[in-house]
């Protein structure tokens, strides 16, 4: 007996049926996103290390697999600061960072306003556990160029046209603007430079409540008077905005709180709810976004079914700069396909169920692939089988996977006059 | 002025003229291998160390990128014996190797004949150079479990639809077979044991004639009068076989060589030229294929255009077997995408000609994707375009990358009547 062979830990091998799935689920985003006005782009999969780990990544950069120098002597080894000090390349760990330096790469070949769809394989460095995956595909759509409005509303209707265009019915896309948090942090009495830290622990408070909030700000030392400030805030009763209209939003927030952000905000809202159909889109005073490179609307979209977001973005104006040198403004969306996936319920017929050739085991090759060429120039899809002793089980299987006719082929078949039959 | 912004050497990036035409290429070798009778699956793009280092994938094993560890200390670099002690993962360097881990991982759930696709990247180190990349596509195709000459057939006659499918005109696919190979060699007098070597060498015959053959081997030390007596039939003047039947392997062969490879190789090349028309398929007494795995026929298409084969393969009935336990019947066909890219000649309309909204830089955002939204609800793909001070050049910029129609948005545009107009 062998001994158990698996793919890499944590990765996934795809059988004929699931990858079929994939790549249906695949094709109606695309499509959908492609007729909204985005185009595909690809880039390699891995990236130079040094812009991996440029800071843009957050705690993903830690979580990159680094691919090694080739031509490495024991003596590099020796003499290597560190192991990064060995490696020239990375996985990327998502397509936001590829993105950056794709638009920095290209830009003169790029038109001023760049909308991109991005669908391609990321690799992160995870304790595997279930439904979290090392290698995983994200659905990205991102535009580039674009520092107004107009960009966050393509990109919030475009991505609820394609969860709507996957049948996934009742999610809702919760947003806010980092510029909102960061004043209302203001308000609270908290230094700019504890923001971030700030926000780490808010971004808990679905699961610890505001007490739990209060604990891990006062343990990380906090300015205490606005610890206060801001729990006595999170214990009042909030009712989440319906319209998202200006007035909705400030009634959410600590009362005299202004930002023009209010208003930029309550104008996204209005005019993606306005497109799509009301509660497509609610404000959410309390959503935070792990990555620090927001700098504007973030976004996360949730599904009733699941403890987790499925997919979320946001604007991060400062970050293809980091490559580019000039700033660019830049919004993006994120489909996390891997849990979107079992969310989809795809029709059974894809309208291009083969036909099952049941040939005998010496039939001459020569018939065999003359009978599979007829039908497949009548533009059917032929799936061939060894006929085997207990043929009507055979049968049985192949109905219960789609397949609805068949042809019987020995060596005194005249493939000019082939019958199809039906099963059962 | 920022500093030049790269992908990683030797790799590329994919625009999306470039992405989309890649995409429409690859649609239809899929869609091809589809209806005769392959379904896709998908692998992770790494595979564990000592997978890709088992000896299955001749040199190119040398060529793989390797992935470090994670959580290595400076101790451990000290400690390791070699770089390679600190990669436990590697990127694929070809589709076989993990083709073969697959059908080790999922044999209970495949059928006893198994017809994979598998279309995707694959990487090697090499010394990048035009027309070499150390990212690119491959599209294999394998029938795993079948021992019989129908697989070969299915093979190689499935392949050719493919090519003829792109349109690409001219090709031939050259087939020989390992065990005529090792014949002829044994029949000059070379010893088993040198056999391995002395092909590798033979491999060369196209670019250095049979003098420099006879030369190399003279310097590698293989048996002299086996060399003379292989020299001395390379210079005997050979025509090709045109009709593909034993008779005509034989003429190609030192008179007097035996083995049951000639009848077989002979009714594939028959039965191939039969169902696809002559010349598809034609016998190449020298052709050797690099890979040490092969244990059959083997195969490599041309075009008179490129100066090296865009695919080839061939049966290897062991490797399986290596991962599994027990030996599993394989052959496997695959065309190297980057190769045939170029002499693919697509269609320029696909049918889905985008018509272009032209907005004002101050349109409401709810004006512009209602009007964006209601082409799209018609079918149409929309592309998006601030409009530009130069508008006529923008348009005609338009026309030249084939949008045929165009509409105007600004803030009084009402979107329920909107008017396409034709450019130019």
């Amino acid at each position: 007996m062998a001994q158990q062979v698996n793919p890499p830990r944590g990765m996934r091998d795809f059988l004929p049926d699931e990858k079929a799935r994939r790549e249906a689920i695949l094709a109606i985003i695309r499509r959908t996103y492609r007729a909204h006005g985005f185009d595909e782009i690809e880039t390699p999969v891995v990236e130079d290390a040094d812009r991996l780990h440029a800071g843009l990544g957050g705690d993903n950069e830690k979580l990159a697999f680094a691919v090694m120098r080739r031509g490495l002597t024991v003596d590099d080894l020796r003499e290597a600061a560190s192991p990064l000090a060995l490696a020239d390349l990375g996985l990327r760990f998502d397509l936001t960072v590829p993105l950056a330096r794709f638009v920095a790469t290209h830009r003169a070949e790029l038109p001023p306003v760049f909308r991109a769809i991005q669908i391609a394989p990321v690799w992160r460095a995870e304790r595997p556990q279930k439904g979290r995956y090392r290698q995983f595909v994200q659905c990205d759509i991102d535009i580039v160029g674009e520092a107004g409005a107009l960009a966050e509303v393509e990109l919030l209707t475009a991505s609820v046209a394609a969860i709507r265009a996957l049948g996934i019915a009742e999610s809702t896309i919760r947003v806010n603007d980092r510029r909102i948090l960061t004043a209302m942090l203001a308000h609270f009495g908290f230094a700019a430079e504890e923001a971030d830290g700030v926000l780490v622990t808010v971004d808990k408070l679905d699961k610890v409540g505001p007490a739990g909030v209060a604990a891990e700000l006062r343990d990380r030392g906090a300015t205490p008077s606005a610890v206060d400030a801001l729990v006595a805030f999170l214990e009042r009763e909030v009712t989440q905005a319906a319209d998202f209209g200006a007035d909705a939003i400030r009634a959410a927030l600590p009362e005299g709180l202004s930002t023009p952000a209010i208003d930029e905000l309550a104008a996204i809202g209005a005019a993606v709810n306005a497109a799509v159909g009301a509660q497509a889109v609610a404000y959410d005073p309390w959503l935070v976004r792990g990555m620090g490179y927001y700098t504007g609307a973030i976004f996360e979209v949730v599904h009733p079914s699941l403890g987790y977001s499925f997919g979320g973005g946001g604007r991060y104006d400062g970050m293809i700069g980091r490559f580019l040198g000039d700033d660019v403004p830049a919004v993006g969306f994120s489909l996390g396909f891997e849990r979107l996936v079992d969310l989809v319920d795809l029709p059974a017929s894809t309208g291009d169920a083969p036909v099952a050739l049941v040939h005998a085991a010496d039939a001459d090759p020569s018939i065999v692939v003359a009978v599979r060429d007829r039908l497949v120039a009548d533009g059917r899809r032929v799936r061939l089988l060894k006929r085997p002793k207990r043929l009507a089980a055979a049968l049985d299987a192949l109905a219960a996977s789609g397949v609805g006719e068949w042809v019987a082929v020995d060596s005194d078949t005249d493939p000019s006059a082939v019958e199809i039959r039906a099963i059962g």
